[in-house]
């Protein structure tokens, strides 16, 4: 509504070369996506190893300076680990030497942070061609990069933590044993990104076959030629046998909303 | 059947440290889970930059050599991409090279290949404890390392080919359109990954809840607590509007498998 939607600027880290007529730059589209995705792929440079490690985590992006702030707006990751979690510890020496480093880049890396990846994907259906080299998917897929530190502040870490658990299951965070136990706390830790850069590459439609296979008579008579969709859905909950009440509107409601809106999304891509 | 199951060895890469009672080392388990994943995640360093990237890509565990070889033997990935992707031109770059290292280590990589992490996801399950610091997931996660390299043997490259569209839905390649093109060959770019290790971490059963949690009345009388199973599953196929022929078996039994034996993994899993 006469609103600018922002952009990630394009760098050599996250311009998208192959198929770039599917990329996505607009911040609310990246930040839906990251937050719509139940674990997050987080790649990190341990410095003893010539492999980059990944970690499954789950993860939210919100505002802890401007809480109210909207999906479009510049947004930092929340991720939720264990404090005894390899990358943890790289991020908490990296924190802690901070004063140590001998060499320019060590030295600025280790003010802003881990340098981490984070990746996220959907496949939403299987396009089966007549040749098998014009197989492809729909998808959606994201990717942020930044700069990972440790929350240190008691504040900003129940912030994260009731934004991430929020993030599993709506209003899940208000709605489970409250307040969190001291032990808890401190034995959960939070790892915020900054965000230098993102962005996401879709794919929707159906089959795109090449002219001459859609010519060649006799592959058009063998081959059968389509779109499986491919759906991500919650089933039925299973109460604990020492639960003692019902099923509340907020997990019903979200696993309704969620069956529906991921049906939906699958279907209309690929009518595109 | 008297048969020795193969397992990676652990070294710093692989090794899991958090709740390493739920880690998997077997051979046959990895690679299973590495083939039903329809998109994996691979990192890996580009040279002018200090984050990691991540790409997704798809991939089927194989062996060339021994096309007969089984899954709890040692097998290569093999990861479909295109000439024109950062990741090919790093590992081309890499390939073409060898002989400009100018120190040890960079000799070495570019002997080996590129240093990849590929990693792979999948939720079963949603766990809903009495505290937001209990919450979980039932999942399947691996992880595998090793050196990519282009594959340029034409064989080798048909061999990759056929194994990943097979991995996409059985028997389709095959059932698509027979030979591959010159053109189709040239451009279709495949990498081959030398695994040096990898892991798994799987978590099932139920809620796991404090003993303070169970006891506490207050909490146990207004927090629900349970399961929310994830399924994955796919559609009824959606025919392309110049295809000819009926939807093959290989296509419907695929279909009707993937969703029977995702259903029952993801409610027994709930069950352990």
């Amino acid at each position: 509504m006469g609103r600018h939607t922002l952009e990630y600027p394009k760098t050599k880290d996250n311009t998208v070369r192959r198929h770039n007529e599917r990329a996505i730059y607009a911040l609310e589209t990246i930040h839906n996506l990251v937050n719509s995705s139940q674990l997050l792929d987080v790649s990190f440079n341990p410095p003893d190893s010539p492999f980059p490690a990944t970690l499954p985590m789950i993860g939210h992006m919100g505002s802890f300076d401007r809480p109210s702030a909207d999906l479009g707006d510049p947004l930092d990751l929340y991720l939720h680990g264990y404090v005894s979690s390899r990358m943890m510890n790289v991020a908490r020496a990296a924190d802690k030497d901070k004063s140590e480093g001998d060499d320019q880049q060590q030295q600025q890396q280790q003010e802003q942070g881990l340098p981490v990846c984070i990746a996220a994907s959907h496949v939403d259906a299987l396009i089966l061609a007549t040749s098998a080299f014009n197989h492809s998917y729909n998808y959606r897929s994201v990717v942020l990069f930044g700069y990972a530190t440790l929350v240190e502040d008691e504040s900003e870490k129940t912030y994260a933590m009731e934004l991430i658990t929020n993030g599993v299951v709506p209003d899940r965070w208000k709605t489970s044993r409250q307040p969190p136990t001291k032990a808890e706390m401190q034995s959960t830790s939070i790892l915020k990104v900054k965000i230098t850069s993102g962005s996401a590459k879709f794919r929707d439609g159906g089959v795109s076959d090449d002219k001459h296979d859609l010519q060649n008579e006799e592959a058009q008579s063998s081959v059968w030629t389509g779109v499986v969709p491919v759906f991500s859905s919650l089933g039925e909950p299973v109460s604990t046998t020492y639960n003692k009440v019902d099923v509340p509107t907020n997990v019903t409601d979200f696993i309704k909303d969620y069956n529906n809106e991921n049906k939906e999304y699958v279907l209309s891509a690929i009518k595109k």
